[in-house]
């Protein structure tokens, strides 16, 4: 993302989060005019944003990171929003665009709204073709299932979708959105009752993951990757600068040791940047943290540090199996990794 | 205290804490003017402030409620700095005087400076005889010995005060002090310094901790008292508001359980407002924290729990005894209580 992220910290309104604009869908029969093609599409992503980080672990695990390409943007947007700065010259060498939002434009002229990520964008055309955070990698779970690895996991299982859909829709509500409410609130009891809401719903969670390795199942599944992204940032942002602080992830013995677990499963930490993520929330809300200052902390050597966790069982990919080795190119530089 | 602490946060300087202007001193032979009488002094002071309270514990643990008479201040300060607004119609019922600062301007015309606590005030003149925060608390200690109750602890023992000053010289500097310095930063670098050196040092003290009750001696000394005010507000505030973010108190476990310790020691814990150290820092340094909101956590349920420090010996009041309970007109409110 970032949909009025920002402007929700200067004035005295609730923040909202922005349903997507482009939700065009690739899918297997192309009813939408976008069929899924090897080689066809650019996933755009921040490697800071929680959204489009669930992009990247889906895509990592699917073994699609053969058939749909990638590409970061810096963590640090400015006021044309995400920009290609890591690239050479600035530009993503795949579109040749400097800013995300070139691709908007040659979708929509003249689209008034936001910029976020993710968003896959066709190669040919340079044009956006969803920007659909919610869909998205619903889709690459499912649609795209003729360009999976072999041994990829079920990450939508049929059977299961029902109950996924339910844990997730509550830990959208609460978690992942409920720690931008409550950082972005600007009134003390619209805060509080985010807040409060955050911790209601993580330690919901925590009983529900004390006797059992995954949220749904037994093996990872969609709404594991969606609750993982916002965990991984608790203690990094959401504590301190967001100021959900009745405890730190770390303080909850369960959920710290579920987040750890999935951390060291190949797919998830081998593609988290903290370096990313700390200094996108970190100078890019000055609304919060008027400074631009980057905390040095917290110590982060203990997401490496055993969970116990495979005492529960669970079966962490089915009858499948994990991903191979991150590509040379993607691999997050040592200042992003504990 | 506050001078220039607010300031500093707005400037691109580095932070300077001020030296006190006003250092007489109210010894026992009153040599600067001032001698040492019950009922002629008021101490004012913040319970949001880690200085003050030093004061407010040294007085209660020695018995000087008797002696010197207290104000408490309003955590809020406005732009005349700390007032009386706790109090019926706003003035202090003993002094008469809304903001502190009258009583810096009947000592000095026109003082230009700051305006802090602790402050000791002459009754009869309502002049201010000192704000001198690192000689208030020996001299209340050692000058007004004649007034301590039956049982008083001795404080600050003729015999080790070299290694109590060497003890406290690193904690002022490192963590008193230092924690002020992280989170009025307006630089990364001056602020990756100050935060570094607060855990530098909160590391050697805890290793000196892990195997003795106290700093020094084996009894609480006015070093224990200096560095409890900072640990007391460190997961409340220096944590997520002045980023000093590595680990929280709780994450260590001497540490935690040395303030734990002291925090249910008669005369510290039931001397601490929480509500008012939140309150204060949240609401009053809005260079910082620009919308004014305090954060709900930490959870503070922990303060009370046990810390099993009693295995390590010491003596908490040497050849003393404990205070009696706390002055009915002094008890902190049950919301600023864990």
């Amino acid at each position: 993302m970032t949909i009025g992220e920002g402007n929700s910290a200067y004035g005295h309104k609730e923040f909202r989060r922005s349903r997507s604009h482009f939700t065009d869908r690739v899918t297997a029969d192309g009813r939408d005019g976008w069929p899924v093609e090897p080689g066809r599409y650019r996933l755009v992503v921040s490697r800071a944003c929680p959204w489009a980080s669930r992009a990247v672990i889906v895509r990592r695990l699917l073994g699609l990171d053969h058939a749909l390409s990638l590409a970061v943007a810096d963590p640090i947007q400015d006021d044309r929003s995400w920009r290609f700065t890591l690239d050479p010259d600035g530009r993503d060498p795949v579109l040749g665009i400097r800013f995300l939002k070139e691709a908007y434009d040659a979708r929509e002229t003249g689209y008034p709204g936001g910029v976020s990520v993710p968003a896959i964008v066709d190669e040919p055309s340079g044009q956006l073709v969803t920007n659909d955070y919610q869909r998205i990698t619903l889709d690459l779970a499912t649609e795209w299932a003729a360009l999976h690895r072999d041994g990829a996991p079920d990450l939508y299982p049929a059977a299961l979708r029902e109950e996924i859909d339910e844990v997730m829709a509550g830990v959208y509500e609460d978690v992942n959105n409920g720690v931008y409410k409550a950082g972005f609130a600007t009134r003390q009891k619209e805060y509080e009752e985010a807040c409060a809401a955050v911790f209601r719903r993580l330690e919901v969670l925590s009983e529900r993951l004390a006797g059992q390795r995954y949220l749904v199942g037994d093996t990872i599944t969609e709404a594991d990757i969606r609750l993982f992204t916002t965990l991984v940032r608790f203690d990094a942002v959401y504590h301190g600068h967001f100021k959900c602080n009745r405890w730190k992830l770390a303080e909850d013995p369960v959920l710290w040791a579920y987040a750890r677990d999935l951390f060291q499963t190949p797919g998830f930490g081998d593609t988290v940047d903290f370096d990313h993520i700390k200094r996108h929330y970190h100078q890019v809300h000055t609304g919060i943290n008027p400074t631009g200052i980057v905390p040095l902390g917290p110590d982060l050597s203990g997401w490496l540090s055993p969970h116990g966790r495979e005492d529960l069982g669970g079966r962490p990919f089915g009858d499948g199996t994990p991903p191979g080795p991150v590509r040379a190119s993607e691999v997050v530089p040592p200042q992003g990794r504990p």
